[in-house]
């Protein structure tokens, strides 16, 4: 491959880094149609207790089905990107996943308290660049 | 607007990212004079239960006014930046600040405890330019 | 010193983040040689509760007498970097760490709750840049 400049690699890794900001963003405010539209076309997500959903539909049909009322935030850290080439990278984030549901005292929504839920791990990501831009090839999620 | 390079915004969105952190740097070294310093002349900060405090020394007294014994660390993920001209950007950020009194126990100063508060978050920003280099024009907080 | 462009700041502070995510990533997977080399042939890093340790064997050394069956996870977040010169920088940076061990029913592993241990603090480094690159010249970790 090209030989990639310094310049080019940090501009991949943000490119990811967004990726990952964004699939927060968008799982926590449930715009499970942005959600997909985060992965390649036939890309795929694996949670820490399922099978792999593979393809933009699989994965918005599967946000769809989730309970209206459970609040989500996924705080996102130690982001470790690896870029492989113009095109392809990978990887590794922490994620703290705050939920609780929405008929929970305010204090149990989100802070950390025995009502509400703190679930840790992480995520590991294959990061492709089809024409559209920077997309999931795979996310796979991972409690620890 | 002329048109932005990859570089130029990539410069915009580190340099708001970076008073993001400041401003939890600052507040969480109870230094008032440099938190209020990361606005802009005229920018206001709204906390999730008060009013908007308009301008530097608003901002500055409010603070003067906490508890000195109070302890807390503002937990800053997930920045979010979307640059949308050379001197005009806003963010968002997830936020989880702990809070105790100096005279609590060691572990509850900061550990994740029942007697320590963990309080989760956002924050939304505006960013400005004035001469002086890039300001919170707004910064609204919001509990979760 | 030679000026440095803004391109190049932010090619030393990208560098020094990578140095305190990897940091938490080998120290998270128990790859205690790799987290070593992140050192300074001389570099020391001193623990909340201990004495320095000073140069890469003595690091190493001193992960490698910890419990096998602890698990870690190093939460990272408002990396500030202060780059001081084209071979210099400092840093702070926000760390919860969560640990348990292996025996701990799952939820404990990681999760926010009695059972588990998350500890706040930060560390505070100081960057050089030897022929092989940036390396921590000293890390200081301190409880909150």
């Amino acid at each position: 491959m090209a030989v990639m400049t310094e310049h080019e690699i940090l501009l991949i890794e943000r490119a990811c880094e967004r990726l990952v900001i964004d699939f927060a963003y968008y799982s926590d405010r449930k715009d499970y149609e942005a959600l997909g539209a985060l992965f390649a076309e036939e890309g795929s997500m694996t949670r820490p207790t399922g099978d792999p959903l593979v393809g933009r539909a699989a994965i918005i049909q599967s946000y769809r089905s989730r309970p209206a009322n459970r609040i989500t935030r996924h705080v996102c850290t130690n982001n470790r990107i690896d870029v492989e080439s113009s095109d392809g990278a990978r990887g590794l984030t922490y994620a703290v996943v705050y939920s609780a549901n929405a008929g929970q005292t305010p204090e149990a929504h989100f802070g950390i308290t025995a009502e509400a839920r703190g679930l840790g791990g992480d995520s590991e990501c294959q990061f492709v660049r089809p024409a559209e831009g920077w997309r999931f090839a795979t996310r796979h999620g991972r409690l620890v």
